[in-house]
């Protein structure tokens, strides 16, 4: 195998370096200023979305150092590939097909593209079955609430887009339950009833320790309520590879869907493993989601680099990781139904990104993914964006924004959109101390406290932002967001020299938690652990 | 006013930095194996609460170097200090007594005590009135479902309480409205009926912009069920310190209870703001987790240093922070009920101590507060764990894990026990590239293809972090739980040498906020703003 390029190694690395020290005292709000094609010429649109990035730290000497980066880096090649179905996810010999979950046709990908048309034909026939009312339970009853049972990519990418397009919703409750904790299933289970509930397990192997423990429970509960086992394929269907071990469990394989080696669970939603989402919002809203993402698809294989939505996102997530010394980057939805969202993308960056060593198993001396985290604005005014604005910590963020309202209350959502446009203006301009000054003393301070007080009401600004708007959050915008930041987080990980589609590093926590396990049940044969977890293991025995 | 002692400045400093630099290739578990009382030795009792923190990257050396830095910078006078109501909020010449919200007699702060015991009585006999269906609404009808509107710290603790307290629970449903986004609101009420409603209405000024939209919503709703004027006070109680502004509002000052200045948002759960959740858990409970909290305070002020569990939590944030460069701390409660927990540290840590200045207004040369964030175990580790065990970035970690459970399902318990245990010990001890490569063979893969995987799957160890275990989750271990985070957040920020207890970071975007909204209804009198928010509101215009 070829040695990948490795960031480091770049020939335009060093001038990038440069280029950044010598912008590291350079003000935003003066570039503004000065350059008055800046907010329109640093500003992107595809896919039913726009990007603003003109408040980010860079200028276009920066953004072309970049992008010379990203050729280096061989992204457009990368790109390629990707669409190709080549075998990026090199380390698990397999392609990252997610783009292919909502194409329109398969290419040179007829096999894998007629399973996916398949898939889509199942569940749309069960989709539409429930939003009719035909799908009936033991009782006869129709089904009236899904639950559907799976963790990390099974339940994040389904539950934010259930959450974010209520106003599309049709007549079917869906739930989500994820974790092992047993609060999680029991707090949905109380205001269900098991005769007009459909479960859908989600796990490719059938056996991810949280999602067949909570599918166990399930099935008791359904059977308590008087199902017998013949009843259980009314009661659970299945997403998984393993077809013995869901008919074990009692799912005949017509109740199964597959998932598919080539894609990975945090790029799934798109696949069978978004079937509760297709069936909260109808099946005529997921195609119009799937639609929303191949747009975005169509733009990034096409557009060139200085263009290209996830491309210039990368290399902003390049730029401050790796050359402003950036650990962690903030996503604000200013909008209540996407509070999930940096939950999803958690999982969509850290997981695919979180890497220290290359494609060829090197180990990397950069940075690689940065920490995201974020909420729903306007939330965190109230609360961490004291630190936003006033921190030691730089903090990259991208505030997202529909610029309408699904709720007709035009008049709250123009606040919420005030607050995000001023929150996005307050980092970038700041206040000096001499402004903090003159405005304390104009509310009547005395000159001693003005001055004292006013280098803590003084804000530094130049905190780099991007605001992403659309005009409203429809099943077509929402798939093209979490595409780009699919996209994104693609080209970062060419960009580092990691495989974005591997998770190796999950591994060895799993071996561990089975020989806790043993160790707490008294078992012997695993032998002696670190004494740090054998007497935190004691202290758990002596409170059964 | 004496300049405050900051932390590069100190004595111990450098001592410190030295220690750090050595102990930069060290090994946690060599050292674990080495020092067989380390599992014993490095770990805290307190208030139903223990730390174990013998996966931490210090060795007793570092412990006394990082105490010493303590007493440098005056912790323990600073401690005394908080206690005895000194004004150490000094931008705002105020006292920070939450701890005298949960203490059992108020010493010195008679005055200010009394007004504790008065607002106590009257929440109390609110929550017994509601538990006990003594409060009626406008139909007579009793009042079956609690909404508290309130943002920040009027909503971040007493939602954690009273989803954390579930098994606690007494006979009305509360529910929390914060966002200004109409949907957040808009989707509560879709479930309750106005004549069986009550909202509790806080904020402070009564002029939360998030907050009063909400209510004047939410009155809006009441009437058009039917209530008139005179009905408002069955269905309306404020937690305000504008007793005139809610009178306008319809709220006369019989159903008002008090915010008093010397009490912060984030610190205010146990204050009035605290009665939604006392209302859901019933007085008693309630009164047991202040208690908890104060057993968590007897033993912050009266512990030595090196047994004080706030203390050294704090040491090894300033270590992490100062001397290796952490930007990020993660909190994972493996207890679903926790969930919360995160956000609610984000407010305390982040609006605490994301500071720039000094108390005395200097600008400060080193990192303040990290960025915190998590989520409940074992969500994360089917998503970001990957990094946490992989990536590059360095996140200090707590894991906090009640041993038993409420819910009855010890077999699903014991499994999320044992992913705790694993994942602790999975992030200190690691694999290395031999271990790796002998798994994979013993898998049955050829050499080559061992020796390709290998470095893929192994992990560096070393990843530092902590154990809190409690016998269960109960009104007191949570109580204390939340104060051990307050006093860590207060021991950093007296390391820091920032006033913990102010905000002023919040400020400029709530002014700006206005003028942006001014703009877009084209109000000419707010003049010009930046090119970039000029854009994005015609972006918006356009869309109306």
């Amino acid at each position: 195998m070829p040695a990948s390029p490795v960031l480091s190694q770049l020939p335009s690395y060093e001038v990038v370096k440069t280029k950044a020290q010598s912008l590291k005292g350079a003000s935003v709000a003066e570039m503004l200023e000065r350059d008055t094609n800046r907010a329109t010429d640093y500003t992107l649109s595809a896919a039913g979305l726009q990007l603003d990035y003109s408040k980010q730290l860079l200028d276009r000497d920066a953004r072309d150092a970049l992008l010379a980066l990203a050729e280096e880096a061989t992204l457009p090649a990368a790109i390629t590939k990707l669409f190709n179905g080549d075998k990026l996810n090199n380390t698990e010999q397999r392609p990252a097909l997610h783009t292919l979950l909502r194409a329109a046709d398969g290419g040179a990908l007829a096999a894998e593209f007629a399973e996916v048309v398949a898939a889509r034909g199942r569940m749309r026939q069960w989709a539409d079955q429930l939003n009719n009312g035909d799908w009936l339970g033991f009782s006869g009853a129709v089904i009236t609430d899904v639950v559907n049972i799976g963790i990390g990519g099974s339940d994040l990418g389904p539950r934010l887009v259930t959450q974010a397009l209520r106003p599309f919703h049709g007549n079917v409750a869906c739930h989500y339950v994820a974790n092992v904790d047993p609060a999680d299933l029991q707090n949905t289970l109380l205001n269900l009833q098991a005769e007009t509930t459909l479960f859908i397990v989600c796990s490719k192997s059938f056996r991810t320790e949280e999602t067949l423990t909570n599918s166990l429970v399930a099935r008791e509960w359904m059977k308590n309520a008087g199902a017998v086992d013949a009843d259980l394929d009314k009661h659970f269907v299945a997403i998984t590879s393993n077809l013995q071990a869901a008919a074990d469990f009692g799912i005949s394989p017509d109740n199964c869907l597959p998932m598919w080696d080539w894609v990975g669970g945090r790029y799934s939603v798109w696949s069978a493993i978004g079937l509760s989402c297709a069936i909260a919002i109808g099946w005529d809203n997921f195609e119009r989601f799937l639609a929303g993402a191949a747009a975005m698809d169509e733009h990034f294989k096409s557009a060139p680099l200085e263009q290209n939505m996830p491309v210039i996102m990368s290399l902003l997530e390049i730029w401050y990781v790796n050359f402003f010394d950036a650990g962690n980057h903030v996503v604000l939805p200013y909008d209540n139904s996407l509070q999930k969202l940096p939950d999803f993308l958690q999982q969509l960056t850290m997981e695919s990104n979180g890497k220290r060593v290359s494609k060829d198993g090197q180990l990397i001396d950069y940075n690689t993914g940065p920490v995201l985290w974020g909420s729903a604005g306007t939330m965190g005014q109230h609360s961490f964006h004291q630190l936003l604005h006033q921190g030691t910590q730089l903090c990259p963020t991208d505030f997202i924004l529909p610029l309408t309202t699904h709720t007709g209350m035009a008049e709250q959502h123009r606040r919420l959109v005030a607050n995000c446009l001023a929150q996005s203006r307050t980092m970038t301009v700041g206040r000096s101390v001499d402004e903090a000054r003159a405005s304390l003393l104009e509310r009547g301070l005395d000159e001693t406290s003005a001055n004292d007080l006013a280098p803590h009401l003084a804000m530094p600004g130049n905190r780099p932002n991007s605001v992403i708007t659309m005009t409203s959050l429809t099943p077509e915008t929402l798939g093209a967001l979490l595409a780009l930041y699919e996209h994104r987080t693609f080209c970062s990980g060419v960009l580092w020299g990691v495989n974005s589609f591997d998770q190796w590093g999950v591994e060895l926590g799993k071996e561990i938690g089975v020989q806790v396990l043993g160790l707490m049940s008294g078992d012997a044969s695993f032998g002696s652990m670190d004494p740090a977890t054998e007497r935190l293991v004691r202290e758990w025995q002596a409170e059964q």
